[in-house]
């Protein structure tokens, strides 16, 4: 059943998050459905990075440190991602890339689990996992040596059984980048620890998109990216989260200077803070964190669950007008619609797919293409309408029927994709 | 032989570099030596901080990583960092932190080493080395086991001996960060692969300040610090060298999807790229890369050999100076006064190391505090004048003679010294 533009701007003037959306600088004539990779410009952020660069870097210079808080803002901001996550201010940090805090919570996570039992030395992931996710397990596991770890792909499906007596640690992204499928975070985390291996979530399409609950699930270990869901900007500073019960028994092997316990002794023997801080590695870009710090600060009156429902209303509505179109120009759900196993993306399999993206972007509606044949779609409770929802399907709609996408200059490559 | 004003203010007029000082925007009332720890702000960064986060963030969203050339924005700002570090441009990537390329470089540094030779497993550092170099090779070492890597600190004096046949790989920072003491890049290079061992550099106080040689010196790894004379923000990001005869053997064990060969390929298996791209990790921050590369633009048309020049005038002018006040104040110089030995800093110790600084500090001429007990003066030739050197020198001595480091505000530690 397909609902139709006057239900939607109905929806629309209703929507408690409608507010939300002048906080954001979208661009004119632009429907942007690619937050999931880089979340459009808050409005504050502009103002907050020009006083960071003229005011504190410019005019108080290195005294910045203590007079504007710099030294503390990885936790500042992480405070502030714990909220969307389901942990506490002490339990988040802000820094680096999630590449980077991927390869610290896992080198931390198999050192705690090599403590419980040496035997286990698996890094149990999805094959279907975002790369860089598999590819930092990989070289982790190249550097300790296969006695000490080895990576173990398999199938999203097959994860759950493949968790053995030899598993040390599961490693999962909640939502799948490609798909948008959600798993079960509260039931793996405890299907996981039932077989007595540990779990890294990462979150990247999961922290700002809706309510996780990380504590709530009893995880471990989770990581997330800045730059999509919580518009941080592009390569913003990403987060990790170590369970506090593990903070003491789990060391930073990236172990920098902004994680010792007194960095301003300089003494030669590294000694790690306790808690959180202690993830910290090297000197964080002050500006980057600045522009996250305030971008997250749009979060700070969201109520989460209302979050939640617009997502899935939006995604929902996107479902359902995309029906027609799958049947006439073959495009190929595979997302789950079921709404409790669905991000706050959709993918749709069409066997053009770079070039209807490319067609599609041309005519201002952004989404993105993942080989070897994925449309993607985000939808961002925050700034996106049921009526920006109307109009890219109904844009898809034209390029389709027009043949637009045949055009030769849509198959021309982008460096990035 | 002190100089006197008049003199001082000659060379100034005859400064080559003098009208460099107008690109930068120095805060009114102060006298900053104390770019060795934060560079001041160049004019052309707030601009450009601007257009990148409201137009190529704001209005071009995630296009521009294709049309605005984000992703190759590391690669970029690297080449503009080879020139002044005696590099060719496919050597040096930006990237992280200098805390988590190090990390990179030693892990790949102890891999090529075993290759060659795997009974060589010692790192060998310099005691007083920057702690977080110091930090990050136990983290390594502890990774990996001890039957692999053993991290051995000597004093900077016996370094040179202690290369022996065991040693995998020396680790210097080549401008001590207390003394400002300079290592002789080119015989410490050539000494150590004569007893068979790789070196990595740490150039974080002398990539901008002077020029270096690495290619000439035949320098294996280096890494270095783009917020110091590099100007390029709080915690900008770091830069990393590895020589070209090693990238084909020294993989990044920091494999993030930043370094593989195909990244858009979204393959499950790690393929590092060719050449230097692979040492990249996970996204970079475009907005502190931007920062660092308009900050960069100012060294475009600065001969190196000018700057060094300058920078010696004013440490020898500043040493000078300070003499009379040696005798009359109790400060006690730890910089050497051979030009060939010294950076861009000089340090005095005094056993009221502390309160002298934030006296002086509070009087508008900035240097910074290292624990127990040094004061610490960085000369940047870009934007540093003689006169500057003058007037800080009468500050202190006005401070000293009136006791003014004895208010009891000037005791309180700040969180960062």
């Amino acid at each position: 059943m397909t609902p139709d533009l006057a239900t939607l701007r109905a929806l629309d003037a209703r929507d408690p998050l409608a507010s939300k959306r002048g906080e954001f600088l979208i661009p004119g004539g632009v429907t942007y459905l690619d937050g999931n990779s880089l979340g459009v410009l808050p409005a504050r952020v502009p103002e907050r990075v020009e006083k960071v660069v003229r005011e504190e870097w410019g005019q108080d210079l290195i005294r910045s440190w203590n007079t504007h808080g710099w030294i503390n803002l990885p936790a500042r901001v992480g405070a502030r991602i714990a909220r969307l996550i389901g942990a506490d201010a002490d339990e988040v940090v802000a820094a680096d890339s999630t590449s980077v805090n991927l390869f610290k919570v896992l080198a931390a996570a198999i050192h705690v689990s090599a403590g419980r039992d040496p035997k286990r030395r698996v890094i149990l992931a999805d094959e279907g996992n975002f790369p860089t996710d598999l590819y930092i397990a990989q070289g982790l596991a190249g550097l300790v040596g296969e006695a000490r770890a080895e990576v173990r792909l398999v199938s999203t499906d097959a994860i759950a059984d493949a968790v053995t007596d030899d598993t040390a640690v599961v490693m999962l992204t909640q939502v799948d980048y490609r798909t948008g499928e959600r798993h079960h975070l509260r039931e793996m985390t405890r299907h996981v620890h039932e077989r007595g291996a540990l779990i890294i979530w990462d979150l990247a399409h999961s922290a700002g998109a809706f309510p996780v609950d990380l504590n709530g699930a009893g995880a471990d270990f989770a990581v997330g990216c800045g730059y999509k869901y919580l518009n941080g900007g592009p390569g913003a500073p990403a987060f990790l989260y170590v369970a506090r019960r593990h903070q003491p028994h789990a060391p930073n092997v990236l172990s920098g200077w902004m994680g010792h316990a007194s960095p301003f002794e300089f003494t030669s023997r590294y000694t790690g803070a306790s808690g959180i801080r202690q993830y910290q590695t090297g000197t964080p870009s002050i500006l980057a964190l600045s522009a996250l710090d305030a971008a997250l600060e749009v979060f700070e009156d969201v109520d989460l669950a209302q979050l939640r429902d617009k997502s899935l209303s939006l995604t929902r509505t996107f479902i359902d007008l995309m029906g027609p179109l799958c049947a006439r120009h073959g495009f190929r759900l595979v997302t789950p619609e079921d709404d409790e196993r669905r991000g706050s993306q959709v993918s749709y399999a069409h066997p053009h797919g770079y070039e209807v993206m490319q067609a599609l972007i041309a005519a201002g509606v952004i989404g993105d293409f993942r080989a070897p044949d994925l449309l993607r779609f985000g939808f961002t409770p925050l700034y996106t309408s049921h009526e920006d929802v109307w109009h890219a399907v109904q844009t898809l709609d034209i390029i389709m029927r027009e043949g637009r996408w045949q055009d030769a200059r849509y198959a021309e490559r982008n460096a990035v994709t």
